[in-house]
């Protein structure tokens, strides 16, 4: 992988991503927006992180292990980040180089809305750092599944049996990762298409999908 | 931790580190040095990361295992990165906020010589990356045990039965890593002190010994 001069508009697959608070459906509507693509004769990849790479696989299992509360936020944005470097090289950048377009659930902008802001970093520094990972690498597109905090935590309560872990602390760090969010909006400018993701999901993928096309035929 | 503000001056106990190639004898004689420190009645603890933490520990069995041949040099330096950031959080400071000196095998230097310089990722890179890590947080002084590649492989080889891994490619990357530490020393400045670790390893116990009372009186 080349330095920062490098960039997914130079790829011949085109890479894009899908970001959202947690309860947006950003995964249910990423996949299917992709399966429509294969159906419609696209070369199209569905990843996300750490997506299939060993050693990404291997710093996800670290970062998740519940036994590990004593993780400091910057050690965690970092493993984040080095899980996102070995993903790039190995999967997604190999996969855009051979002409297949990379649907990418979560990338950056989830760092610097998750741990840059909710969780008190600061954007700047976790962008800055990502820029080690990435080497400046972004997708061509963002797409962003709009949802409030509330409304996105109630849609996984309904699918879930347990609550527990939707208490009134987690409520809060949603609050931030939303407020992040906007943060991210505000930074990405025209990289960013927003859609309202409070609709039925076949709306938003059909939505998501047009605007997919677009790029992609663009 | 706070941040970049904060550094190891400020704390009760001294935080001092031990740098230089492969087979300058940093682990026997910075644990030498701990051990006599300890004799004379001074707190102080020997480390080196990841350390005693469990986090920084599981973060180092992903970099050493020894099937991630694939793992890509940024992956790496964000590895140690991480793992250098849960040993100072869990470990380095609170032992200096609690009036213990802390002695390190290894520190930042080591990645801005072997990631930075020797892999070629580029020393600035590298060491802005691991601000991020540190908070900016650095030792009062560290020494330098100054050996040239060749001898400190050489010193390497007659310590162990298989020369298999000591190849030629070996040598070019350990010439690297040496060249690599010349430029740490001139951009650490004052912050080094440089130690000839040629000679019989008393002789430099005794040296980098007095170098710390000098520090920790000073």
């Amino acid at each position: 992988m080349r330095g920062a001069c490098y960039n997914s508009d130079m790829t011949k697959g085109k890479f894009i991503t899908f970001e959202g608070p947690d309860g947006s459906g950003k995964t249910t509507v990423s996949k299917a927006v992709c399966e429509r693509l294969a159906e419609l004769g696209y070369p199209v990849r569905y990843s996300r992180e750490p997506g299939g790479s060993e050693i990404a696989e291997e710093i996800r299992d670290v970062i998740l292990d519940p036994k590990n509360t004593e993780m400091d936020a910057r050690c965690e944005a970092l493993l984040y980040a080095a899980s996102r470097r070995q993903h790039l090289t190995e999967i997604v950048i190999p996969a855009l180089e051979s002409g297949i377009h990379v649907i990418c659930d979560r990338f950056v902008d989830s760092s610097a809305a998750y741990q840059g802001y909710a969780r008190g970093i600061g954007v700047d520094e976790v962008l800055k750092m990502n820029e080690f990972a990435t080497g400046g690498f972004m997708p061509v597109k963002t797409i962003f599944l709009d949802i409030s905090a509330e409304a996105g935590i109630e849609r996984i309560a309904k699918n879930r049996r347990s609550l527990d872990r939707l208490d009134s602390e987690d409520m809060e760090f949603h609050n931030r990762v939303y407020q992040g969010y906007q943060e991210v909006l505000k930074r990405g400018g025209d990289r960013m298409i927003v859609i309202d993701a409070s609709r039925d999901p076949e709306t938003v993928t059909e939505e998501a999908l047009n605007a997919v096309l677009e790029i992609l035929n663009g």
